[in-house]
């Protein structure tokens, strides 16, 4: 610890390629362009089998191994060779242990044989894990070892471990002090990871998040995540090494989380599928995030992936295990996908969200929402226009609700080390206050004011789920992602929401629309960071909302809307 | 608001009695004994019809009105009458509007006339309601009336009422500073209200609580309510009003709250049944409480009665009008007892709690539970021994987390009248602290940590459901209720619990221990307040809890228990 803050970072990100064996690194004259989703399928480094065995979605994935297409070895190897690549194209690793990975995977090609049956429904699948969240492992084991004056533990899963926690493996919450914080390792997998595992899940790594996690990009002391489509522009956030991994075909089956849009908008930058339930729906042992023990605004834990159905395969798996008997913070909620029921009879009545009255869509996204709108009307839905409602108030009460702290905790980290605080990370908690907490009854109360008003306002419209961008655009530039109310309003009034890749991407024909009326100071701000070029070959997604509890309503409507607007 | 506090106080008093028309007021000369139950009974004001009436449970009373057996106004009129005694015995009432509730009553009457069936499941029945909560009414109703600036808003249903709300009635929280505000007055219905409203119920008064609504007592600046067993002793609280009213025979179904033994205490002091859900399964709007806008420990809403069947009628009233489709901030989970099942196969395994190990049982107290165990273990059950768990330090965290504010709001309320901060208001604030927005983010790791903890030693204990003593003790003297952990430890950990009358009460032969080694300074305290003489007539209570969201399971076993060892 002598070092510096900066030459630490270097040694661990020097660490983490360090773990990749040679054979993986690409040629140091290799030639990369800005899109990199393709590298390692062309880099010579994985087989002609590995690289076919990546064109699966987990479903389809597991059902080869299952029917001995594939060994898991096969799958493990070609995952590992993949996320390697990817890493050197996107810096989206901040923990990768192949070799382990590869051995676990021999035990369950070793369990199949002698079994004749897999571990479960994840078998051999390689799943992904984004790094966070926090540092504290549970310290609590006995009656005698509970102590209030102690730091307070944070409990996440059955086994003594946190949010997105695999056991052994580091976390740092973007922050360097965390990584370097002994406690920051997983004492056990948490409960998500461990029902991944029973099922026979394998892992591999864990991703990049960027510093707080509270960025809509992915940058942190480890430097920038890149946009695998697009290499100048973000692959979003927090859950950003997720989705460049993803994205770049290093991953089948990811493991995100989401405060503010933490899922839906790496997903939507990066052309995949993503979910965040209604915050309790999935376990997480406690309403923690990049901010543990705020609990005015809850993130939720899901899926991230590359097909709608194995959004729901995630949820499954992890609801079969009923999770609410180890862990008491999440609702015991079942999935009941029969249950659900539409408003128009026999599908989903839409409504359409132009743009959410404060900044409107870029052209390209604005093209998108129309072309999918007029795809849906076509097919014989029923969509309607929904009206945004309280935007900008919702903005004001967020950012007073993220951090009533005033920011407290981030600053403390930061200047244990002396990494700076960077320039998202300072923007996300400009605004916000060190609360007293008779304040902090009262922003409460605004926020369930609020919802129950939301509540009303969606009443009122008469649908089924919202049909909206999930971003005013498509993947932004490096360092601009700063306006998030297109997912975080969903988080304020915890509505479940996912999104999904629609077939097309901005193009050079999408030309910015010059100067005109701004609805607001971010309307401008937004517009004006656009032109085709920038932009070039980020992939165009929507987003699906219901309301809170509607889960299964709303995962319902995404695959249905998906399918339609994809065919 | 010239006159001093104590004189408004004294003017509002007699508001409420002047409720009362003449031929329901007890002669100035009526004898009175410590034992007020029945004086509704044996006064004359009630005709001999009515008082039969007054023997039915909601369930049989809804089926007599339904069956034309008795009218609408009769049942109105023997309960607004039988209320009226009752606030005359224990000063249980802190609003009465019976010739509202008459005419409602007619109303309902010509309806069932009219259209040959009852307005539904509750058609006729008085509900009775708490009093409390808060004093903000909701100001949102249209996007531009939202101001993040104004004093934020409580919202609790779906038509801008609070918890426990009337429409058009005042509340007080406890504080003359609340009631004299004219944004106390709801309105509109709270949800619960609405429901019972919407299946028939009517309307005629609100009960006391407490000042600040955090005593398990009922004592406010509207003086002391007693306990109808023996007037010397308390109903207990904070849901006092409720429980003595229908102890007294002045209800059959009453609405309470419960974020500490609120429920549960009072109907345990009361011979009542009383559960307490866990905490957002029923609809009360938001996570509020005495303390508004405070969500580390969030209050329950729940049924008091005067049999286990009406409190699931209160559940399945309330949830089949699909509430969390009004109140965003309930669980969408509708009620399904067909759905519980036990460990131990055919019958709930129970743990039996001798003592919680920080205070034991009064001699009473542990006779009826170990008289209850003896009773089920000759029915067959398996009754093991529950270890108790981290009391002490359960205790400590709780204190921190009712008043993250240091009782900021409380201090606040009474200096804007004069009134005192009571001896037990101040008592519970004792240790609380003003805490940072940071600290009290650790305090939420804390509780959840317990919670998890918790969870595990549950689980290990392999047991369906603990039955344990509701409070050390019978319903104790006037100003004496200083031990909450009894009841509390199921809120901090959300574990739902309800309470059932024994057939026993404190008996002469229930002598006191005498000196003995204590298991702490509560424990010597609960024990030398201990002889069977000031406890007389007292009844016995036991309390059956289950695993959070475990509501339906806590409820089948409280039904069955109850009956075993009420046979």
């Amino acid at each position: 610890m002598t070092s510096d803050w900066k030459s630490r970072a270097d040694a661990y990100r020097a660490h983490i390629l360090a773990q990749i064996p040679s054979s993986w690194l690409l040629p140091p004259n290799f030639a990369l362009t800005t899109d990199v989703r393709f590298v390692a399928e062309t880099s010579g480094i994985l087989t002609p089998a590995e690289v076919k065995l990546l064109h699966n979605d987990a479903t389809s994935l597991a059902a080869a191994i299952a029917s001995k297409k594939y060994t898991a070895v096969e799958v493990a190897t070609a995952y590992c060779k993949s996320a390697a690549v990817a890493h050197q194209t996107t810096n989206c690793l901040m923990d990768f242990f192949p070799e382990e990975c590869i051995a676990q995977a021999k035990e369950l090609d070793a369990y199949f044989e002698k079994h004749g049956k897999t571990m479960g429904s994840l078998h051999g699948v390689p799943v992904s894990v984004k790094e966070h969240d926090g540092y504290d492992v549970i310290k609590v084991t006995t009656s005698s070892g509970y102590h209030l004056s102690s730091v307070p533990p944070l409990p996440c899963s059955r086994s003594h471990s946190d949010m997105c926690g695999i056991k052994g493996k580091p976390r740092s919450a973007g922050f360097l002090s965390i990584l370097e914080d002994p406690a920051s390792v997983s004492v056990d997998d948490c409960t998500v990871v461990a029902a991944f595992r029973a099922a026979g899940a394998v892992f591999y790594c864990k991703t990049t998040n960027p510093q707080a996690i509270m960025h809509l990009e992915c940058n942190s002391f480890l430097g920038e995540t890149t946009n695998p489509f697009n290499t100048t522009l973000t692959p979003g956030g927090s859950s950003g090494g997720e989705a460049a991994l993803l994205a770049a075909g290093g991953s089948v089956f990811g493991i995100g989380s989401d405060i503010g849009g933490s899922i839906r908008n790496p997903c939507g930058n990066c052309g995949l599928y993503g979910f965040k339930p209604s915050a309790i729906r999935l376990p997480k042992g406690g309403n923690f995030s990049g901010m543990p023990g705020q609990e005015a605004i809850v993130g939720a834990i899901g899926p991230m992936t590359v097909s709608a159905r194995d959004m729901e395969l995630f949820i499954k798996v992890v609801l079969d295990t009923e999770p609410w008997k180890f862990d008491p913070s999440q609702a015991r909620m079942p999935w009941r996908p029969e249950e659900v029921s539409w408003i128009g009879g026999d599908k989903p009545r839409i409504g359409v969200m132009w743009h959410d009255g404060v900044c409107k869509l870029q052209p390209p996204m604005a093209r998108a929402l129309s072309q999918a709108v007029d795809k849906l009307r076509t097919a014989g839905f029923d969509v309607v226009d929904y009206e945004p409602h309280n935007t900008a108030e919702g903005w004001a009460l967020l950012k007073r609700l993220y951090y009533t702290d005033g920011g407290e905790r981030v600053k403390r980290e930061t200047a244990k080390t002396g990494e700076p605080i960077l320039p998202l990370t300072q923007w996300i908690m400009d605004g916000s206050v060190d609360t007293p907490a008779i304040d902090v009854m009262e922003l409460v109360k605004t926020r369930e004011a609020f919802r129950l008003d939301y509540n009303k306002h969606w009443e009122a419209a008469g649908v089924d789920v919202v049909l909206c961008a999930p971003y005013p655009g498509a993947a932004p530039q490096l360092g601009t992602s700063k306006y998030w109310m297109y997912t975080a309003i969903w988080n304020l009034v915890d509505y479940p929401g996912g999104v999904f890749p629609t077939q097309w991407s901005v193009e050079a024909s999408d030309a910015a629309e010059g100067p005109r009326e701004y609805l607001s100071a971010d309307d401008k701000m937004v517009a004006e960071f656009y032109s085709p070029e920038k932009f070039a070959n980020a992939p165009l997604s929507l987003q699906v909302v219901g309301r809170r509890w509607e889960d299964e309503k709303t995962m319902e409507a995404l695959k249905i809307i998906s399918k339609v607007v994809r065919s």
